[in-house]
């Protein structure tokens, strides 16, 4: 299931990027669930990761490789599969990240710290690294600039359609391409990043400003989208800037040059992480919970996060039923101390329904019902309490989520 | 759905305590909804309610009410009932409350500060107490001290099947009763009180004790059970105490008498919270999760609670299937400062499954699958850092959950 229809997007080349998808045969040998993708000398490139406990090995190696990989100038890769998360594997887990990554700099001729390794799949089960060595000749013959949907479709798990975006803008009559893809459908409740998203331009940007730019648009997009709370063991985003454009490298966070890549971008992971919502598992609505008059920001998370994520809620959208008395149930136990519900707006698309603590007097089921009824439904609540807003972006709940996640290992 | 086959107890009658069951008509004409409960003169009371910021009218007049009403020694009385929460409905449903406790007032000849009133049900339309006002002359001509089941019943909404818990203690050859029932059964995780619960004994215990004694008896039942993470409006749990039995008032929280007493509420109301569990919506199997080895029982508690509300670990629990993937995702999202997962180890039942940051090596696929099979099962979590420990209850997402609540207002 997925809301709406959205056509592959027809992707430009980026100067100085390279992608190929093959078939390593991890879970299954009908598809492919490989990607290598290479990154021209000189590039830069910052990353964010899960921030959780059991980060999987490949997270860790991949952190440790980022911090040493811009001392050399030579091409840089990444090594992406699916069908196996490579977490919670232990030391084994370690050598096999390490291993796979070994292969990658030696058919390449680079050091083993230039290539960033990433998996995504089941927990808990031990990579078949053979079978990724095995393909990696293949691949890297098959390098291409124009692989984008088959690289996009390499990295799918339960997602059930690739998720891409692209943006270009002109400066000083040179076109800058911006393109992103990205993969996730659960386990969606990104903290610092999400499943897996790989964006790459071919603006010159330095490193450390490079680094802030992925942080602020992470922070706008995947940072803001729930399906149902759990964070991933595997969350990585990746940011890369070639500097094939010819333009002047950017250092600094000003100039008209910066601002354009900076909209580019923020709109490429804002696309990305709207794609994992509407793809997201089961999902038969896109839902928007915006907050507004807020005492802070936190807060406002704080609410926008209960109510995206309440069961009760989930299921009442899903069932396209107006229940604004759940709203209101998550609104109140979001834990915003001395909330005066007697001043908490409640909005369904443009409609007032919550007022003074109840039903407001406009309200009819009808119009409630009539918003219900479409994909793509806003949750506004105003908490009558400050200047503060946020929005978080999720799904419904529905008997599609149980049943992709009761059978996804059988 | 529902968790095993429990048989309604067979009920004794407690001293000082009587009940009637009447059909108002709220939701439909074809089962009871309303009860009356009686409380002999010189009863003490206590009640936890909801921390929900829109709780609802019953329960902010049944607070005002308890604050003012044991000035006097006269008879005392809780409306229930089922089928309209009452709750987010403004000034109106506070008049509404009121307007029912008066009318029982009116007819037992006693002030409405001794009548309290509970709702539960749907929320956002106001109570209709012209049709309670109707049954409340029956109801008082059916006041009885047997009528437990009938009265267990009429306050149902989701929940399957009736729930009620009993112990009997013996002290100087005298037979004391603690006596309870409660529904429950969606939208629940108690914060200080559950859905509705009631617990009532004929020992004689002083106000302030007993406020006490509730606090603690509510922090070790109904503040330990999650279904979907959502608080109620409209939870509250009272515990009255009746002293009909012939024994001193307990005044202070020390001897034998009360170490027995306390006993014995603690265990009717984790018989009640079980109850609540074994029947929550959706529900086929009942879960513990149990973490020890914590720096303090508050991120104990974290982890249990981000475990037991995890989707993705309860649709694996609906599937019995052992995917301890999910289950160290979850412990490793739950905002454990600086965990180490290497210390961390996760038992199935007694089945040892995760160690150093992976699958203990011996683990097999067919143990874990063994215990899954199970209608109970704890999840075990030893997080190595200290000697705290806490334990929760909780559920799985099945389908049927989802069907209850995409179609509980159609």
């Amino acid at each position: 299931m997925a809301v709406g229809h959205f056509p592959f997007p027809k992707m430009p080349a980026v100067g100085g990027v390279r992608l190929a998808a093959a078939c390593a045969g991890i879970k299954s040998t009908d598809r492919n669930d490989l990607v290598l993708l290479e990154l021209a000398e000189g590039s830069s490139v910052a990353g964010v990761f899960t921030r959780n406990a059991y980060c999987a090995a490949p997270v860790v190696i991949a952190k440790e490789h980022l911090r040493s990989t811009f001392a050399s100038g030579s091409k840089h890769y990444w090594l992406i599969n699916a069908g196996n998360a490579n977490a919670c594997t232990g030391e084994r887990g370690m050598d096999d990240a390490r291993s796979t990554c070994a292969e990658v700099a030696r058919l390449a001729g680079v050091s083993p710290t230039q290539v960033l390794p990433f998996s995504t799949g089941v927990i808990g089960e031990s990579l078949p690294v053979d079978k990724m060595l095995a393909v990696l000749p293949q691949a890297f013959g098959d390098l291409a600039d124009g692989s984008w949907e088959a690289a996009a479709r390499a990295i799918m798990t339960t997602d059930t359609r690739p998720k891409a975006a692209t943006v270009q803008f002109e400066h000083e009559g040179v076109t800058v391409t911006v393109n992103g893809m990205a993969k996730g459908s659960g386990m969606i409740k990104p903290d610092m990043a999400t499943m897996l998203a790989y964006v790459m331009t071919d603006a010159k940007v330095a490193q450390p400003l490079l680094d802030k730019l992925l942080r602020s648009a992470v922070e706008r997009s995947f940072n803001r989208i729930t399906v149902d709370g759990d964070t991933s063991t595997n969350d990585a985003c990746m940011l890369a800037a070639t500097g094939r454009a010819p333009l002047p490298e950017i250092i600094e966070p000003s100039g008209v040059l910066y601002a354009k890549l900076y909209n580019a971008v923020v709109a490429v992971h804002i696309q990305l992480a709207q794609a994992v919502i509407t793809d997201g598992e089961g999902a038969t609505k896109f839902v928007t919970v915006a907050v507004e008059g807020g005492a802070n920001r936190r807060e406002c998370l704080a609410v926008a996060y209960t109510v995206a994520e309440s069961p009760l809620v989930k299921t009442a959208l899903f069932a396209s039923d107006p229940n604004w008395g759940r709203t209101v149930m998550a609104i109140g136990r979001a834990g915003i101390e001395e909330l005066d519900v007697n001043r908490v707006k409640v909005y369904l698309g443009d409609v007032l329904i919550v007022e003074r603590g109840g039903r407001a007097d406009s309200y009819t089921e009808e119009q409630g019902q009539q918003v219900m009824a479409r994909d793509a439904i806003t949750i506004r609540i105003d908490l009558g309490r400050g200047s503060s807003a946020e929005r978080v972006w999720t799904t419904d709940l529905s008997h599609d989520y149980v049943t992709i996640n009761a059978e996804y290992r059988t």
